[in-house]
C-alpha cells in the first residue's frame, strides 16, 4: 500500500510565524499523499475577548455556545485556515483548506450529556469520514488541510477537537494506506519528567504510558492527545510519533508502540 | 459539450434567511456540473464595526488594509462560506468550500495604481484561472462554492470583486463547457427605470445597455455587475442573465445578448 502523512499541528506552532514558516518547508517537502490538520491557537479566544463574548466554562469544559461557534468558524475555517493554504500554495504544494462540512468529509452528532450541555461540540466515530471522498482528493494528489469542524449533516457546523480529528482521519484511510500519523507540538516528544526538557522518552508503549500517567508524570494536556495516538495504532495505524514541529524530517520525537 | 452553470448570489440575499434557503433548495436541483459564487453582505461591514475597525474609503473607494483583509478572510472564507456548505451538504449536494488560493484555482495580482493605495485587492486576468484544477473538481461530481477571495502566489491573501469572479470562471471555463451565467440579486433584473419594479427590461442588448447608461437610468451599483456580464457574453460564455434568486428556475428575469 501507499504511504500516507497525516501530520497535525497546534495552535502554539500557529503562533510563532518563524516556527510556522519552518514546518511548512518541511511539510511541503513530504511526499504526496499527505493531510495536514490544524488546531486553532490562541486567535479565537483573542477574538472572543475583542468581542466581548465570554468563553463559557461548565466543569472545567469549555462549552461552545452560538456565538463562540461563530467565532471558531471565522477563525479557524477562515483565517487559519486560508493563511496556511496560501503559505503552501506559495511552495507549490496543491493544498485545499476544508473543514469537516466541505464535501461532508467528516460527519459528527451533537454532543448529548445527561447533565451537561457542551454546545456545538461534534462527536465522531469510525464511521464519520466520507472515505471515497478524502480518496479521491488524495488520487488527484491534492494535499487537504483540515480545520477542526465537522457538521451533523443536517446543516450544523460543530467544534471538534483537532487531535481526535487527526486520529480519526488516520485510522479510516488505515485500510487504504500504510498510515504515518505524527502530532507536532512545542515539546520535542513526551517527556518522563514535564520539568525537565531532557527526559524525552524516544520510544513510548501503551504500558509504560498507563504507568506513567497514574504515576502523574504525564502533563494533563498531553493524556488526550495520547489516547487519540494509541488509539489510531490499535486500530492500525502504522505509525504514530509525537515530536516538535522544527523535527518533521528528522526521527527526533517520541514514537508510539503498542 | 456539457452544460455548466455558474451562479452568483450577493449579499442582500445572504442576509435573507429565508430567501436564502429557498437558492439553495433551488440551487441544489440543478444538474452537475455547477459552480456557485458568493458575495459577502453586510457581515463584513458589521464585525469591522464591532471590532472597531473602520472602513477605509478613498476617492469613493474601499481600501482593504490588513484588518479589513482579516475581517474579509474570516467573514467571507470562514462563516458565510462554511454555512452555505453545510446547508448544500444538508441537501446532499457535494459542496466544497474555496477561495481562489485553495489549490490556486485564482491567482491575482495586487492592485497597483499610480496614485491610490488600494490595499490587499486582486485583479484577474484571462490567465487567473487554474482550468485543469478546476476541471479535475468538476469532473469528479465537486459543486465548488467560491467565496471572492484569491491569492498572489506569494502566500499573500486578496480581496476580489464576487461580481468579477462569476465573470472571470464563466468565461475561463467556456473552451470547455457550455456555460451559463446567472447573476441573483435582490431585483427581477435589469429595470428600465430603478424606481418602478414592473420596469423589467425581459432581453438586454449590449446597444441598449449603452443607451440606458448614457441616459443615466441603470442604476449606479447595476454598472459593473453588467460590465462584467456582457464580457462573458463577449468572451464565449453562452447565456448571461441577471434575475432574482427565487426566480433561478424560472425564465423571469433579464437575458443579455451581444
Amino acid at each position: 500500500m501507499k504511504n500516507l502523512y497525516v501530520i497535525k499541528i497546534g495552535g502554539k506552532v500557529i503562533n510563532d510565524e518563524g516556527l510556522l514558516n519552518r514546518f511548512l518547508d518541511d511539510f511541503s517537502q513530504i511526499k504526496n499523499p499527505k493531510i495536514l490538520v490544524h488546531g486553532g491557537g490562541n486567535v479565537a479566544s483573542n477574538l472572543c475577548k475583542r468581542l466581548g463574548i465570554n468563553v463559557k466554562i461548565n466543569n472545567g469544559r469549555r462549552i461552545t455556545d452560538k456565538d463562540s461557534l461563530e467565532v471558531a468558524v471565522m477563525v479557524y475555517a477562515g483565517l487559519i485556515n486560508k493563511s496556511i493554504v496560501a503559505q503552501l500554495e506559495a511552495r507549490n504544494c496543491a493544498a485545499l483548506g476544508v473543514s469537516g462540512t466541505d464535501l461532508n468529509l467528516i460527519k459528527a452528532k451533537k454532543r448529548s450529556h445527561p447533565t451537561i450541555d457542551y454546545g456545538f461540540v461534534g462527536d465522531v466515530n469510525e464511521k464519520s469520514v466520507n472515505i471515497t471522498a478524502m480518496k479521491q482528493l488524495l488520487d488527484i494528489n491534492i494535499t487537504p488541510v483540515f480545520c477542526a469542524l465537522t457538521h451533523d449533516g443536517n446543516g450544523q457546523l460543530l467544534n471538534t477537537n483537532a487531535d481526535t480529528l487527526a486520529s480519526l482521519l488516520a485510522r479510516s484511510l488505515a485500510s487504504h494506506f500504510d498510515v504515518s500519523l505524527t502530532f507536532c507540538f512545542e515539546k520535542e516528544g513526551v517527556l518522563g519528567d514535564v520539568k525537565d526538557e531532557h527526559s524525552l522518552i524516544p520510544l513510548l508503549d501503551k504500558q509504560q504510558f498507563t504507568r506513567l500517567k497514574n504515576k502523574g508524570s504525564i502533563h494533563e494536556g498531553m493524556i488526550p492527545k495520547l489516547d487519540n495516538a494509541f488509539e489510531a495504532l490499535h486500530r492500525g495505524v502504522k505509525k504514530v510519533s509525537v515530536k516538535h514541529p522544527a523535527n518533521l524530517l528528522t526521527e527526533t520525537g517520541t514514537q508510539l508502540t503498542l
